[in-house]
């Protein structure tokens, strides 16, 4: 790989293949072709691989992530106050949006010749990076904190990676993986390779729109990686002319862990750790995020926001996602159209905007306590018993 | 729906619209035009509505299923011991197979007029039945064994189905709730429009290969409606000439509960219970298939079998399909590719042979007991940690 990459903040550039941090400590993005997108040809919004031309790596084999549904949930308009449209990034091959950088992170780990990845992750990364490395028969490391719970490491374990449950402090892990020169390419949530293959999310929810362009797309924020994906794609649809505007943003964090819009609603220009408390939408309970500042940028550039929604709202909006659209997601996941409704109350967001709330994992790797409504009954009252309930 | 449905054993035809049962005992079929299938002109395969046109109901909003990968598993060509594609219904909306015809159930229920769809399972399809009714606004009626373990019924519970715990013969009530008359829609699994949903997966098979046919296809069959829902996908589209042959069914069996394998190993015509024992693949230990026989005539009709395959040859599958191709899929999903692997062990299936295994349904739901491989390092640790398993 011939390829740069540089820093969206102090605009160094460097020919590093996958060097992960600039000498200022901000994150980078591969370069593309600043005039160089068009639509793919022929087909329809199959798989990532679609938008290779885009992608720091050449095409792959195997399980390829992707071509993951967009539909309207008109039942949602009245509960999220708007024109919703749902991504459905839990349709993923292992359940979850990381699967496109997981994708991209093997690819590249396979072309630098190296054959270990490694990953930093207590969940949906962690899965799926060892998936990945299991279809590449490349070997795999993950390190995951010491008190990650038994069912969550049971499936990752299925892939067969090397999990190393890591006592300390978990930011300072993530920061030095990156600099760790022991011939594992780390591919963590934020590394270029990783937001490289994120980027295709945005790529599919405006080619299967096309011509139409949503006001908004809301997404739940973690370490900032993800955000940072997506406005790379959409600055780059626009220069492109491919787009005439770009989305706004809206980022949405759990309330008890939420340093990103701490810091939005502080008029802060760096996002400085917080103290977290416990939340249902786990997967992105990160109080340190490394693409933080990077991700409030993005928000703050595009007209959006960084929302705060409460554990209640998440829980709720888990709920009528599955009860008006069929769709069981993680709390995680529900963050972003709990964030929509809420922007929509206060004004930020209008009835007549059509928002796209991308749903990045699927709802069956974990239970959350709901409520099973049920009788037993012999099989002879079967008749009986749906008449009193159809009737009643 | 002037549509009619007959028999494929008696010959009988019927006008009613959705009558379950043939006189004679044996399931329905939805009629197709015996010259008019041809692959849709547009497009690629993005979801199942792709084929509306042999489908006994119109198309439809919101989550749509169908569009999954069908994929090459280089990875696993030694293990299966031929050419072996995957085609990976583990990313359906609801992480099964049964979505398929649950979306034309919902759909064919709404548009009889009635408000309520009922379904006997107790696993992916009372999930699948549940989440398109709460996609749709129907009102779901689920009937489940009063032992159904508590966390799969949580996870039905999230759509918010009245749930009924049954005591008594599991095999009667199937049967019975097809007869009720009390306002409620059974879509039961060998109905006449899941079967009609269920078809569209070997559409989906040979037009994503086409203009190649594979040799076999190869899936699990617990209660026979899926199996007959591909041999009837495959006779209509060799009648119309899209393809010159069909290609051999193979369908899969847990040996502690093999009632199709048994008839068929047998030389029996017709399917009769068995007594089931325990086995890991919970979701296809059917002892009484409803369309058994169905499913027995189908893998002979195309040159086929039926296939028994122990625990041990299950985990196995499930473990290299993890390890091997990437993928989380449910033990008896691996059925398909233990399957495979016997079959051309003795001599049933070729080296050579295009073999195109379903993998009906996602790894996720379910907790197995997977070894979790790992060590406990402080944060200090991780390089050295790290260099010895590399080097090591
Ligand atoms: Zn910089
Ligand atoms: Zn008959």
């Amino acid at each position: 790989m011939d390829r740069t990459v540089s820093c969206y903040d102090c605009g160094e550039t460097y020919t590093a293949a996958e060097r992960k941090r600039c000498d200022c400590g901000e994150p980078l993005w591969f370069d593309v072709d600043p005039d160089g997108f068009e639509w793919p040809d022929a087909g329809s919004v199959d798989d990532m691989w679609r938008y290779a031309d885009a992608l720091p790596v050449s095409d792959s084999a195997g399980i390829a992530p992707g071509g993951t549904p967009l539909f309207r949930a008109n039942r949602l308009d009245d509960y999220a106050g708007c024109s919703l449209s749902l991504k459905n990034e839990g349709q993923s091959p292992t359940g979850s949006f990381k699967d496109r950088g997981s994708a991209v992170g093997i690819r590249g780990t396979i072309e630098s010749g190296a054959e270990w990845v490694g990953t930093v992750s207590h969940g949906n990364m962690a899965l799926s990076t060892s998936a990945y490395a299991a279809s590449a028969g490349l070997e795999c490391a993950v390190f995951v904190p010491a008190d990650t719970p038994p069912e969550r490491l049971e499936l990752i374990a299925r892939h067969d990676p090397h999990v190393f449950r890591v006592d300390g402090d978990y930011g300072r892990l993530y920061s030095d993986t990156l600099s760790l020169d022991v011939g594992v390419n780390f591919v963590n949530s934020d590394t270029p390779l990783r937001v490289a293959g994120q980027k295709t999310v945005a790529y599919e929810i405006l080619e299967q729109l096309a011509p139409a362009v949503p006001d908004a797309i809301s997404l739940p924020v973690s370490s900032g990686g993800q955000a940072s994906a997506i406005w790379k794609a959409l600055r780059d649809l626009a220069r492109a002319g491919v787009i005439d505007e770009v989305p706004r943003l809206f980022l949405c964090q759990a309330a008890a862990c939420d340093p990103i819009a701490t810091a939005d609603r502080n008029g802060d220009t760096e996002v400085t750790p917080v103290t977290p408390a416990e939340t249902i939408a786990v997967s992105i309970a990160n109080s340190e995020p490394p693409s933080g500042t990077h991700a409030l940028t993005a928000a703050r550039d595009t007209g959006g926001a960084v929302v705060s929604v409460s554990d209640e709202e998440i829980r709720d909006a888990t709920d009528r996602i599955a009860t008006r659209a069929g769709l069981s997601v993680e709390p995680s996941s529900a963050v972003a159209v709990a964030g929509v409704r809420q922007l929509c109350q206060r004004g930020a967001l209008e009835a007549s905007d059509d928002v796209v709330a991308i749903l990045t994992g699927s709802g069956y790797k974990e239970r959350y306590g709901t409520d099973v409504r049920s009788r037993t009954i012999g099989v002879d009252d079967i008749a009986g018993a749906l008449t009193s309930v159809v009737d009643g």
